[in-house]
């Protein structure tokens, strides 16, 4: 274990193979379904990350916040969609990114935007290309598909910056099968591909079709009338994807190391350092049919430990116990992880728990000689 | 509004005059009651909000995190308690703290770390000095008050090591009416002071006799065998604190400013820029008499909007709404608030929200010129 050569708990660790297999397999599939990828970078938020997810050189991503695209354009990618719908307040913000030569490409899904987009085009003699955002889904944000009115009045108050339409399957997370994950990826292409022909039929121009989620990246059985992708979980996986089937546990590059602390004989617990500040509040598999508390714990090479999971999680003290509903009769042998033990905690939620952290360290999963840190990647946050 | 000003939604607010009166009126309750105030900096993480809550110069504080310790020794903080129980792998960092001349305070509630802590300061010749952590209400981590067994091998384990008791009543977070955490803050006295007395009737030293939360420490009714009292979210309160009764909204210092970035009207939501990456995803109100959601909407001047809250949050999303109970026939107006609008969002958890951002922006609520930034406070992350 060589702990005296690690960083002090918790750390966050990213298995950088794991990364490459995850990426090479939706590259792979969506290469063989005749649609273009658009890594979401949100996850990550790592340069190191998203180049292996275009494939070595940077290539077009998507980002959730103008601070991303800084990043990234800042680092050679020159071709990004900025996916929450723009507002007034932020087309300065983009006008510095475009003028510095970035193809940045925005979303809008109410006149009132689409107009103050279109002005302030006008105004400055630039280009914005904004897609419309649809909703397929009652998920968040959006123009329903059928809506032709909306459609037709923010297209037009788009004019010249149209250039086509986008959806994000949210509700692709709370499906309990595969063929749920399949009917909503139909359901999100359907919705999408709807709204593009409704715009083509009134003469307005939807050059881009744009989906995404990982659930129906990886389930979706057709992607006709759909020109891209987009996702960014499946580089990292996590437990809600495992929970989807979108993934199994091997799956998840991402992981927090944290050392046993404390134990609680009358209460079967083991304390740990990883609290919520290290794991996140992030509990999204509450909802599914295997609730993993905060994380799966797993030894410090990664082999995930029966049914002991972080059941609950103070800021700085992770409290690791059997599951409820673990096996009769088992209990957790206290004196098997005796003080300062490593444990590595698979996350619910890979954006959540990344988010914690201000590097990756590395790992490389085929190593033979146990867990060993092969480097560090940064990777920022903010707005 | 003079949004121009401003910064990019969404950005972090701390009403420096709601900070001043928080931490006023706890040192002036704790004054009165005779016992001493070692505030916690880890909800602010910030060294001007600690020298505000010790009253102008660097005084004793609690911290969670070794960075936290480096931090605010750096700037002149030289009696820090570290209240998260300690690891051998961590001791080297101890030492390198101690040896700049820092009073470095630790805790433990087993005899392995008793054991390691009392080896290496015999190795390094160096004073730890250590408090026995007790569990009051089976919370976490911490010896009962009565397991003297317990109590015994740990204090002869630290010998000379030995400076006390100290316990957190965490579960009075759980309270449902100001009569039970004044309960549950006399449990955590008896269980401390308990302890204490055991520790002494065998002859071992316990000079410090340490409780703390927010909750017990507004509402306990006596502090008698109590040295000092540890206490963090006070500083800033926040809707936790709230539906306990520790508070009203008025005193919550700590916002989130975001921008309404779009209408649902089928579903009557207003769409924002402040999702969990903003808010975090912490539901502590969600187990409350009143499920505040992802948090309190109130106009950008602070007056709480009745019963809007952030219903729901995706990564850069926050989806506002009427409670569910909302008074009957009531509907949100939509085009009240629109595109652009800012509005001001009070947080679950402060401690949890403001770890989301790098730095507070500042407001003086006093201030009659409406919603001005008077400055910004920087604040760290990370252990």
């Amino acid at each position: 274990m060589r702990s005296n050569l690690l960083p002090e708990t918790p750390f966050l660790v990213l298995d950088v193979d794991l990364v490459k297999e995850n990426t090479k397999k939706m590259s792979h599939r969506l290469a063989k379904a005749g649609v273009s990828l658009r890594p979401h970078v949100k996850t990550a938020k790592c340069l190191e990350v998203a180049l292996i997810a275009s494939g070595g050189q940077p290539g077009p991503i998507t980002v959730s916040t103008l601070k991303e695209a800084e990043q990234f354009a800042g680092a050679g990618f020159n071709d990004i969609l900025y996916a929450v719908g723009m507002i007034p307040s932020k087309l300065e913000h983009c006008r510095a990114l475009i003028e510095k030569g970035l193809h940045l490409s925005l979303i809008c899904d109410n006149v009132d935007s689409a107009q103050a987009l279109s002005a302030f085009g006008t105004i400055h003699n630039l280009h914005l290309p904004c897609l419309i955002e649809i909703d397929v889904d009652s998920h968040r944000s959006g123009v329903k598909p059928n809506d032709i009115d909306t459609l037709t009045r923010v297209g037009n108050a788009l004019g010249r910056n149209l250039c086509g339409v986008m959806t994000h399957a949210g509700d692709s997370y709370n499906a309990h099968s595969v063929d749920a994950i399949s009917a909503a990826a139909e359901l999100e292409r359907l919705g999408v591909v709807t709204a593009a022909n409704h715009l083509r039929a009134i003469g307005l121009p939807c050059p881009v079709v744009s989906v995404g989620s990982t659930p129906t990246a990886t389930f979706g059985k057709s992607f006709e009338g759909v020109t891209e992708v987009r996702a960014g979980v499946y580089m990292f996986q996590d437990l809600v994807m495992a929970g989807l089937g979108v993934c199994g546990y091997s799956d998840i590059a991402l992981s927090v190391i944290t050392s046993v602390i404390g134990h609680r004989k009358d209460m079967g617990w083991l304390l740990t350092d990883a609290g919520w500040m290290a794991m996140s509040r992030d509990r999204g598999t509450a909802k599914q049919a295997l609730d993993q508390g905060y994380g799966v714990v797993c030894t410090i090479d990664g082999v995930v430990i029966a049914d002991l999971i972080v059941s609950g999680a103070n800021q700085e003290h992770g409290i690791v116990s059997l599951r409820e509903n673990s096996a009769a009769g088992k209990t957790l042998r206290l004196e098997e992880y005796p003080i300062g033990t490593l444990l590595r905690v698979l996350p619910n939620h890979a954006c959540a728990t990344a988010a914690q952290f201000d590097e990756y360290h590395l790992i490389s999963g085929r190593q033979a000689n146990g867990f060993e840190l092969v480097g560090t990647w940064p990777r920022f946050r903010g707005w």
